[in-house]
This record gives C-alpha cells, structure tokens and sequence, in this order.
C-alpha cells in the first residue's frame, strides 16, 4: 500500500475523537500493511535522517520501545527525552515555559511525542490540558503518548486487533470495558480511548464498574453520540457480571476513582488500598464463559491476578500480544501519514 | 559548500579561544550552508555509522536534543551516557580513572561530548581542569558540551545569530551582557563563551552585572586583547542600565556570584536567595527602548520575568529561537570538520 | 570473511559453555575479521532498521557503549531500557511478568540483552534463574550483559585478546586468576566466564583467592572438565604470590565473599570493609616479574591501586584496552551470526 498524501499530513493527535472516521480507518489500513511488509523500502526512508522527540514525564517501557522503533524502522531517530533532565517550569519551580520548550522542538524535530499522566498533575485533566497548550506552539505534529485523559494509539492496536480477530466489520460486535481492582492504581486514558474508537467503528460498547470510579462525563457523552451515529448501543453498570453476557471482546482495566487527586496531590496509596477491596472484580474464566466466546483484550502491562487470571491472560483468547505489537504499526503508520513529507 | 579538509580535523574544542579566527568563521560558514541545505546527501553521510559519546555529568535537554539529532543529520548515531551510569573515581569514591575511561572511548567513538558543571564539581575552574585531562588521553576530538568556564558551541550559535541579523560583518557592532536575577544560579560559561567569540569577530563588548557578581578574570583579560586586536571597546560596569545605551544586541543571562563554591561545595540556594534581592536586574522593554533598536539574545533557557521579561522574550526583536536552532548547525559543522573523514 | 549461515542462528548466550568449541571460535573468527574491516559493506547492513533490545537492571557505561555501538555498526538500532523505566513485577511490587515482558520483546526486537547482578538480586544464582526465565519466552536471541554467574562477551573478548598477544593456539599457555582487593565488591561473572573459555581453549587454568572467595563450584567443575579434556591443568590456591610463576596472563579482579548475601540481601558495604583488609592481595611489578613475561588482563573498570598498580595497569604488558576493545567485535560478531537474518 503505497503512502499517499493524506489529510493526516501536519496533523496532531491528541485523541482520535479529534480526527475523522476516514482518517482513523486510513492510519489502521496502512497500519495492517505496514504489519505484512515491515521493512519495505517503502516505508523505511519516509523519515530518513529525521528526529522525533519523545518526552516522557512519566517513563514507560512498552510505548517508548513501540515508538523508538517506529521511527528506527521509517528510518529515523527517536530521541528519547527523560524527565529527569527537564528544567521545565512548574507551579512550584523557575524553569523553562511550555511556549520555549515547544519552539525549539520547532526547529529540531519532525514531529514530538509526550507522556504525562498520575503523580505528575495536579487534578484530573491537566495533562490534556498541558498536551493543548504544547500544540498551540508546536508547528510540528504533536501526538499523546498517554494522558490523563486519552491514549491514541492505544485506541488505534486495540481496534486493529479487534479487526484482525473479529473481521474488518466491527459494527455491531460488544465490548465491555471491565474495571478490575489491582495495585497500579491507573489512569483513564486506556479504556476511555477504547469507548471512543470502538463506538466510531461502530461497536456496541458497555463499562463496568464499582461506584465511585466513574469516568469522564465528556468522554461518556461523546460515546453515546458516536454510539447514536452508528447505530450502536452504550451502557453503564456497577455489576462485575452482567455486562460479560455475549461481549465479543472483554477489556479488563483497573482505572482510579473519582478521588483519586485532590488538594493538587495524586493520592496513589490510597487509591491502591480501595480498589484492593473489590476481590470479585477481576476478569477469569467463569466471566469468560458468558461471552459470545469472547476474546479478551488489555493495554498491557497487566496486573495479573487482579485484573485478570493467569489463566485468561495466557489462554487461548487472549489477543494482548497481537494488541502489543499493533502499537508498533499504527504508531508507524500515523508517524508516516503526519510526519512523512 | 563541499567539506573540505580542514585544520579542525581531529582537534577538539574547549572553547573558541582555542581556534583560530578562521577556524570560527569556518564553523559558522559551514553551519550556514548546512542550515540552506540540511538534508544534502553531502552532510547525511558524514558520520555514516559512527558513533558520538556524549557524556552528561549534568542533565541538559538543549545539549542532548541538538548534539544527538546533529549526530543523526550526519549518519551517525549519538550514544547518550548517563551520570547515573558512571562508576568514575572521585576523591570520595573508589571508581574508574579519566585515563581509563578516555582509553575505551578512544576505541569506541568518533569524537567525545562532555557537560559537566554547577553541583558537579568542587571548585570554580575544576570542570576546566577536567576535560583537559580527558583530552590529554583522548585521539578523538573532544567537545564542551557546557562546563564551568567555557560552551564553545552556543558561542558559535550566538555568533551565527548575529551575523544572519545584523550582517556578516559584526566588526563595530556592539553587545551588552547584563546580569539577570534569577532562581537558577546559573554557570558563567555562556556568557563568558560569548564575550570571547564576539571581541574575535570586532563586536564592542560591554558587561553589567552587580557587585560580587565578577567573571574569571582570565577570560576578561582575553577579551581585551581579543578587542584590542580588532580594534573594538570592552567595559563593564555595575549599573543595570547604562550599558544598553545603543547596543546592538542584548544578552541578558543570570549567573553565579564569585561566592558561589566553598569548602567543596556548591551553594545553590545561598545563590538563588542572593540572587532574587536584585530585582532591578531584568532586562525589559523600557531598557530595551535605550538601544540601537538592538535584539534581544539568550542562550536558553530562559528564566521568564527574572532574567527578562515576556514582553520582550516573546517579542519581535527576539532571535532566542534562531539561536537554538543554530545549535544544531553549527555542532554539525564542527562534528562533521573535526570527526569527519 | 563473508558471513554464512551459522548454527548460531537463533541461539542465546547466557555462556560461553553454553556454546560448542567450534561455536566460540567462530566468534572470535569473525570478530577478528569484523576489526580488519570495521565499516565494510559485508557487515553494516547486517541489522538494517531492525531493534535490538538492552534491558540494564544495573547500569553500565561500557557495556552499554559496546553493544549500542555494535548494533549501530551493524546498520541497527540499540534502545537503552532503564530500570527506572520499568514496571516490574517482584517479591514485593505488583507489575509486570517476565513472560508478558519477554512476549512483547519478540514483536518489537531482534533480540535482546540483559544485565542483572549485585544488589538487584537476593541471592547468588538468582541472576541466571531469570535470565533463563527469559529466554524460556523469548522466540529472539538472548545474550547476558554480565550476571552474577557468567559474562560471555567478556570471555570472548578476553580469548579474541589472548590470541592476538599469544598467538592463535591458546593451548597449553597459563592464566591465572588472582582475586584483588578492592572497594567495589563485584561479581563473580567475569573471572567465572574467563576460566571456562580459557579451559575450552586448552590453556591452563589458575585461581588464587584467600579463604572465604571461593568461586561457584559448578564452574569449577566444569572448568576442570573442560581442562581434562583437552589436556590443561587446573588449579586453585590460598597464597597471593604462587600461582603467578611462570604465568603468561595475570586476570586481577576484586570479587564478593561467600557470604555477599544473605537474608535475601547483597552486602556491599560489609564485603568491602572485609575486601580492604587483604592489602597484600593486588597485581604488582614485582609479583608481574615471577611470569612467564605476562600480560596484564582485567575486564575494566580497573580499580586502581587495590586490584592492581598504576605501573602494571598503565604499564607496556597491559593489554586491557585491546580487551576493551573486543567487546565491541565480539558482540557485533555474535550479534550477526545469532540475529542477522
């Protein structure tokens, strides 16, 4: 599939309720052929000798190899940027302001790339707020590695793998995005991107959880609209059961509550300590058996034995590492669509 | 403009005052080129599969991002080494010796970076001393990447700078480097890196900076001769706004005052609380209105409403980002005349 | 030497002993031939735009260094993973399984690397459980980067260094391991490594330790396995000055106690304390003058002036920078042979 001028060209990617249906579909369908010919001379010098900057408020193994080696295998560089040697301004500390950070990324690179999520904001939405104001300035595409709010390319492996295992029709198939109680106390970015993506692709999506651990009204009222749009229907429940019966792809998550920051501080081990105490929401076998022979799906890295069984995360429906390695195509291919001249 | 065999092939560069007048202007006038031609099959080639040691005592993100991605521009590859990483033998722990360390490198890389200031070293001139031991043992060129005394490249950066505004020939022209308060207690080296590349170039030098706040006297010293031989002015003075008086260009920096290392230490919250008592020290648009309509220069980044104001920093006669972005070029100038083959 | 389809394809490193006789020389072969021809077409292409994945639970520069360079050299991509970076599962912390870590990995790498030693581990023998977990879920070559047990780039680079000093036929030549005293309580994984080369390669193997540093036994059975066959002679010793007569490479190296761990902890500073009083137990001039006119060989980072004088270390027999050296070759040669397609 050769690469053509897309309307994606200079375009940043904060989450994919920002971008087309058209465009979503274009960066998954070059994705899939990046998947079958990866190192193709067509797609290996689309960035020759350029530089993408990573910045990474938080670290992370999994999205800075997927994205280091996309940009190795379009023939660049990823140039890893750690927090540690940020002199950036915050509330609290002289540094170096967002609008003069962003204009030198400018001159240097082909596009950058940031995470920042958890202990690093001060309430819930600050991180999209952040990754907002770097764009205003950016003149070079800007793409969420993770925030507190969304996760593209998350979204983007997650659909791909629902397509490689369901068929390319997702319209009509059932996810059910399950919380599971665990000790990582996560962010919401994950399963609200799935909502987002699934219900334009026109799947019928459905959240579980404990009260208390709502999601972000925004990103539910989005939903239900790309739901309405698409003829799909959207539901909400606070049973660990239920909402299994005849899902076709089960996405098990634990994500943090609703108090999860206040007075400016994110509360890790309190939050940790709450959710430990709901033992029955965790995704195993016997939930399993209550879906349309389900597979079961996860951003990974899991929390094994509080999100999910050993036995599901390693059994045969899991499609996790398929989800993984998808993380590789579709960040290429929104790298190569964006970035590539 | 083809590379051709240089003088600088194999040197290093600890600070400008090293080179030769034609050295410098022939770093800047292949950094030019390289600027109009930045992708050219002439310079990606340069460093084709080599690698550059870049050895950060102190975390920079400047430094990191336009060496490693000057690198890449060449064909090469920027090894990023860590302080975290190092085992060196310092007078407090047992270790690696520099002789040892420079002896591998010399078997390994191209050329070699090192950054190494502020809370790194015991004493004012120690980071001098440093990397001129490295490269006794160095066959490879070394590069400052910033140290206490001296940081040859942002000199080059800054001197590009001002050629592109003011014109090629710089001679007459005239710079004032203010002292800036400021929350950072920065290092003298920028500031000293500059007064030494323009009084080479026949800029008129002029500094400002409160008692206490004196720069190496041996570097002063330069300078004049350095001015004497172009026929151009040096002073300083202590008051904040005299020196603005029809410059041409404007460089407001915060550094250290001569209090700054004692006993083998570092105080940097002695200076910063010294530092912000002089408020009057910023550089804004009414001193700037006393100007030969001069522009505004710093070497990044920049410590908003302490060193200069927003107004000013974000304003139209500000080159701060040109300069950044001469960073780049004029590293890859220098990596590709020095390490080049 | 053109490279050809080895029965190395597809094959970890974890040890040399590992490996067949025929195996490690070809290794060394190609590695030599790789430094007669460092930048060759025959080699750069090698790993064109594939990722080979370094994962330091411990930092390392030279390690680090030599494998990023060798995967560079070869026309790849070596990604620095830190364990700041990752989210592991342990004893202690919810995170991450090596069998999802390792899953991963074979999507993304074309192979991997790990070092893992010292105060990473709870006990000794720890280091190489789970670098064998690894490589039960890793469908992509694995290569240690020094554990606690073994170090097989080293021993290779070791061997490649005798041979250029001693000759190609190793058989029948000396070495002796003497441990050193020192302030860095190292592992045992080089000397280890080296003794089971050394004897695979014919020569003569000697241990000299004081009572208390006893060597894994395992190693030295099969150390003297490997002499038995193939006609050397092995043998270990309490006394600092007897196993040097008549030696033709001298190894001196610090290494931890019998007793570095317990209650699932590494002791550094109790083995250093213990380590310092032996001061007699360091390579010197005069103890250098009892061989067979000998080189002086040590891994680096050489703690000077505890495991040997600068006279020796610095000294015209030292062959520790060829050695350093090597590293580079033999891991860009086991690299080629094991992951080049």
């Amino acid at each position: 599939m050769a690469l053509r001028k897309s309307s994606l060209n200079g375009k940043s990617m904060i989450t994919t309720q920002d971008l087309s249906r058209e465009e979503i579909l274009e960066i998954i369908q070059v994705a899939e052929a990046m998947q079958k010919h990866r190192f193709s001379d067509e797609y290996t010098g689309v960035l020759k000798h350029q530089s993408f900057l990573m910045f990474f408020y938080n670290p992370s193994v999994r999205t800075r190899q997927s994205f280091e080696i996309a940009a190795t295998e379009l023939g660049g560089h990823g140039l890893y940027l750690e927090p540690g040697g940020m002199r950036l301004k915050t509330k609290d500390r002289a540094g170096e302001t967002i609008e003069d950070v962003a204009g030198v990324m400018n001159r240097y690179g082909c596009g950058v790339g940031i995470r920042i999520l958890e202990g690093k904001l001060d309430y819930y939405g600050r991180g999209d707020e952040i990754l907002r104001e770097y764009d205003r300035y950016l003149k070079v595409p800007l793409v969420s590695f993770a925030h507190d709010r969304f996760h593209p390319c998350q979204g983007l492996a997650d659909a791909m793998g629902y397509r490689k295992h369901l068929g390319e029709h997702l319209e009509g198939k059932t996810i059910v995005h399950q919380w599971g109680h665990g000790a990582l106390a996560r962010s919401h970015c994950s399963v609200q991107e799935s909502m987002l993506i699934c219900s334009r692709l026109g799947m019928n999506v459905r959240v579980a959880h404990p009260p208390g651990y709502e999601l972000d009204q925004e990103v539910i009222d989005w939903t239900k609209q790309n739901c309405a749009e698409n003829s799909a229907e959207f539901s909400v429940t606070n049973d660990p059961v239920e909402a299994y019966e005849d899902a076709d792809i089960v996405y098990s998550r634990n994500w943090m509550s609703t108090d999860a920051y206040s007075g400016g501080e994110f509360h890790k081990e309190q939050e940790v300590e709450k959710a430990m105490q709901y033992t029955d929401w965790i995704c195993d076998e016997e939930k399993m058996k209550l879906t349309n022979n389900g597979f079961f799906s996860h951003p990974m890295p899991v929390d094994r034995t509080h999100e999910v069984t050993d036995e599901v995360a390693s059994g045969p429906r899991s499609i996790i590492l398929d989800i993984a390695e998808n993380r590789l195509h579709v960040q290429k291919a929104y790298m190569a669509l964006s970035m590539g001249s």
